[in-house]
């Protein structure tokens, strides 16, 4: 224990914290203040396939906890984050550091929109992202606030996000998304237009007579239209209480 | 029950029966050779909402299941049912006598790419479909089989039902459509540059842990993109044992 404080004094700043993710005894760097992952990324993270030898990137990674988790999950060759925001690239840099992944994982401070000019294009078999998933991007107090660039489209589309996967995924290469079911519509018609086909579906709902709030969702680089929905994730079974499907995909 | 006999000798052709909708009394004429209604029927009848006073209309209608079941469910003013197969069509209007629905159903012979010339355009406030889910028409022995014409496009595709549904809209007016999941990429795609925007969904699933095998969409001429992904639909709970939620969709 006391090794772990000890490493605590070396990777921490102010206001952060250290969090046990439950897998290989990995842990993330997370501050409050910023942005800390929620259910969508594991949900994502679990949603998503990487086979082995694969090499994968998460755009808009945050605290890394995309690549940190696929790293966890799958027998992936290696994985990529690419974030904009500095400070967010720094302190995901430094989880990488923590859980000694240097080979495995590389956090990239970069654009979105220049994804195809930082990286190869074609070279990636998979991509997966948790976007924002506002694009009102009215009344906000502060549009730099971290959590702002990570909430609504401040920096990148939608749009944005789905055409720089394209170009860097390889022919037949997939993509994993996770956003908000109200905006279905533009999400399946940009994939469809951007080439990148949507083949698979999950919807999540909090309870099981309650609309969705989130969506899974898989393309294919190339793929053809034939959509493959599948069963349905309920969230709580009672107040504050998990169905047994959530507690199972925690675990796996 | 003598009463009921005479009837039916009055009203059915060799190979027809009677059918108990167990709604307001109601009973439907169908052909086992030909077409019977099933389940996605009575789903589409309950997703579809058709208000006091509103007109409706169902395209491709068969024996006239839709028009009728939505006559026992709701309050609207007037229902149409459009069917292009002549003794289908003679089939419905007979189904439409012997339940006195004559001023509240009526039923058109003619072809669904025809419909906004058979009827003014812009002036229904609801249409439904339950189309031909298969766009595969390879290997029909006999693509004018009463069978093939219901479950196959052989006679209209896709988009000629959407097309033709958005002309006989008023403004604002609403869609729905019972369709297979497999074919989403295009349904979507056709509704919106069709000008009827999805705008409500749920997926049929057969067990809570199955992929869905069909989904009822509702559109709104010239809505504006903003999805609602309702709860889903569990039809079984065990081998041939409905759920208490498809009993209840039933009895609604």
């Amino acid at each position: 224990m006391t090794n772990i404080y000890d490493k605590e004094s070396d990777y921490l700043r102010p206001g952060e914290r250290l969090d046990d993710l439950e897998r290989n005894g990995y842990r993330i760097i997370q501050n409050r203040e910023k942005f800390c992952f929620g259910m969508d990324a594991v949900l994502l993270s679990w949603f998503a396939k990487v086979e082995e030898g694969e090499v994968a990137i998460d755009l808009g990674t945050g605290t890394g906890i995309i690549p940190i988790l696929l790293k966890a999950r799958t027998k992936g060759e290696h994985f990529t984050g690419l974030e904009i925001q500095e400070d967010m690239a720094e302190m995901a840099g430094r989880s990488v550091k923590y859980n000694n992944l240097e080979n495995d994982i590389e956090i990239v401070t970069g654009d979105i929109k220049e994804a195809s000019h930082i990286f190869r294009k074609a070279s990636f078999d998979v991509v997966t992202s948790n976007p924002p998933y506002m694009n009102d991007t009215h009344g906000l107090k502060n549009p730099d606030e971290a959590k702002a660039i990570s909430r609504h489209e401040v920096l990148c589309t939608l749009e944005d996000v789905i055409e720089n996967a394209t170009k860097l995924l390889k022919p037949m290469g997939r993509f994993y998304m996770i956003h908000r079911p109200h905006r279905l519509v533009e999400i399946i018609e940009v994939m469809k237009n951007k080439n990148l086909m949507p083949k698979r579906m999950r919807f999540v709902h909090p309870y099981a007579d309650k609309d969705a709030n989130m969506v899974l969702i898989e393309g294919i680089r190339g793929g053809k239209p034939m959509m493959k929905l599948e069963a349905p994730i309920i969230v709580y079974k009672g107040v504050n209480e998990y169905t047994d499907q959530i507690k199972k995909i925690y675990q796996e």
